[in-house]
């Protein structure tokens, strides 16, 4: 892997000081601040003012969390020791609403603490510890293979058009949908990738951008509204996104504007693929109906980022965080595991148990 | 007409000091100032830089460009000053290379110009002021009449979705797109309007807002990558838009990201209009492939209003102004003569010869 990449290591867990580090996104691209944090209302608070965001780096952020939040523990006795870890878990739950991430990983840490119940707190503390660096590690071999499973759909020389931000900063290492044109450019597949901004709060700009320019890849921002044309002009021959919760039927929350891309993309027989780590299919949940959109302040939208206020006073506005993209506008569904096609009750639940 | 539109008058001449004053959309909604303009270089500026923008109101302010340019002319020679004004013409159609009402108004005053060939020259200035007034009245009464023809295809307590700015201020009065909603809004139709907020430049959070609030209609400001979920959640029943440039076969130049939206209207079942006064029609353009789109500065995407710079240091943007939608994508063209429907080759060219 390039460079820029391993040192980038935006979600880990310093060992001496058993706190959580995480690159502090919100500073980006302009500084590059790395957080320690210590407690889990630290990590609570980064993860809802997305500090550290993007699905899996979000459930690993959890994870660690987790572990921090029961670290002090003065309990004892594993009952009392497990109902203060389901406090902490209820509580770091509570940080976003979407990204299923959250709380698969969070449930992780509880089937662990549930299978060391024999064992002292002091030792269950340890094993939540490597339980939550076993999910940051396994999160790399994830990317990577979703990578390789995304690189194998894709030609050199291709545009690529990417929604939000699905990189090395969302994830442990490579990224999702960011994944194989890491690799690609290793390889020397000479991608020229369109990076939508992503209003509101611009992950696209500041992030996509940010990251693929650090490690060299060609990367030309566009506004949102500019996918239409740059998909009409030939520029784009893939679009590849990552998602925070896909449905048993495929369907697929991302990022605001997703849904949007997916059916410019169909419009234009554009291939568009969701590069979704096998975590965030929810199999319990039936379609897109049943994922819970989380709604942001109006102000993220009327005021974040702008010199002076770019909206009238007082003016309403609706901010969605996400949007669910219908299966039908999606290609394929590429996991660690194998590529889903539709129908993608079948692909899905197959590459589930695989 | 509700006062706050009266109140506007965005393009107006002064008839004491013979000059032009326009309202700077570029400090909206911050500060409501009014420019005068005495040269003909103030009013490129002033078009160039976007201080006066949307077609129409960039007709009428090219149109008295015309006649502040040759104003002060000494010739006292007909072919003399008819070449004078020839090289104002050519200047000023040189500020913005897309929107047609420019090259539509300077056309009309230099035919103005031949057909007074007969007068002196003190007689033939004052007729071209004349004529710039003129269009600036006749403006006024084709978007009422737009207005009027696009209000009879919607319902009290639709939800209308547009994206950057048709409005009063964008033309003399009544706007094109928005005329309808004023005209709703004085029948008690109670629209529930929501603006895309257009990036890179914002004029639908800075001039479409502002304008729909100041005339106390019901406005919801939502990103551009919104309008997919709002027409999923049903909260749209038609899309009203304006326009640069109308081809023959009914494609439409219009803001950036106004195609996008017409594809996903296509996609919702949501019906699309192009609002369009006949001045911006040119039947001499076959199709939308014919129509120069322009490309602006990319630091009107990684730069401009931010506070800080919102993207990675010298990253590349692309930055096209406008995009062309398809014929096949829109419900109807609505003109001052009537509402034309495809194909619209028929029926574009029997409004323009009524």
């Amino acid at each position: 892997m390039t460079t820029p990449l391993a040192a980038i290591q935006s979600v880990r867990l310093d060992d001496e000081n058993s706190t959580l580090i995480i690159l502090d996104q919100t500073l980006l691209p302009n500084e590059k601040v790395f957080l320690h944090l210590s407690t889990m209302e630290d990590v609570w608070e980064a993860i809802y003012h997305l500090k550290v965001r993007g699905a899996p780096a979000i459930g690993i952020a959890a994870a660690y969390g987790a572990y921090l939040g029961v670290k002090a523990s003065k309990e004892e006795d594993f009952d009392a020791f497990a109902a203060e870890f389901e406090k902490v878990k209820a509580y770091l739950a509570s940080a976003r609403p979407t990204a299923v991430n959250l709380f698969w990983a969070l449930n992780r840490m509880e089937e662990r603490l549930r299978k060391e119940a024999q064992k002292s707190v002091k030792d269950i503390k340890q094993a939540l510890k490597d339980e939550a660096e076993r999910i940051r590690e396994e999160d790399e071999q994830v990317c990577l293979s979703i990578g390789e499973h995304a690189l194998s759909l894709l030609e050199p020389g291709w545009g690529l058009l990417t929604h939000c931000n699905a990189g090395t900063i969302a994830t442990a290492k490579y990224g999702t949908a960011l994944a194989p044109i890491y690799l690609g450019e290793e390889k020397g597949y000479d991608f020229k990738v369109y990076a939508d901004e992503t209003r509101p709060l611009l992950q696209g700009a500041r992030l996509t951008a940010w990251e693929l320019q650090e490690a060299g890849v060609d990367v030309t921002l566009i506004c949102d509204n500019m996918a239409s044309i740059v998909m009409k002009e030939g520029k784009v021959q893939a679009v590849l996104v990552g998602c925070d919760r896909v449905a048993a039927n495929g369907d697929t929350a991302n990022k605001i504007g997703t849904s949007g891309v997916a059916i410019l993309a169909k419009h234009y027989g554009v291939p568009f693929y969701v590069c979704a780590p096998l975590s965030t299919v929810d199999l319990t949940c039936p379609s897109g109906d049943d994922i819970p959109i989380e709604l942001r302040k109006e102000e993220e939208i009327t005021a974040a980022w702008y010199e002076k206020p770019m909206a009238p006073e007082n003016v309403k506005a609706y901010n969605p965080a996400f949007d669910v993209t219908d299966h039908e506008l999606i290609t394929a569904i590429i996991t660690e595991k194998g590529i889903a096609y539709a129908p993608f009750e079948k692909s899905l639940a197959e590459l589930m148990n695989k």
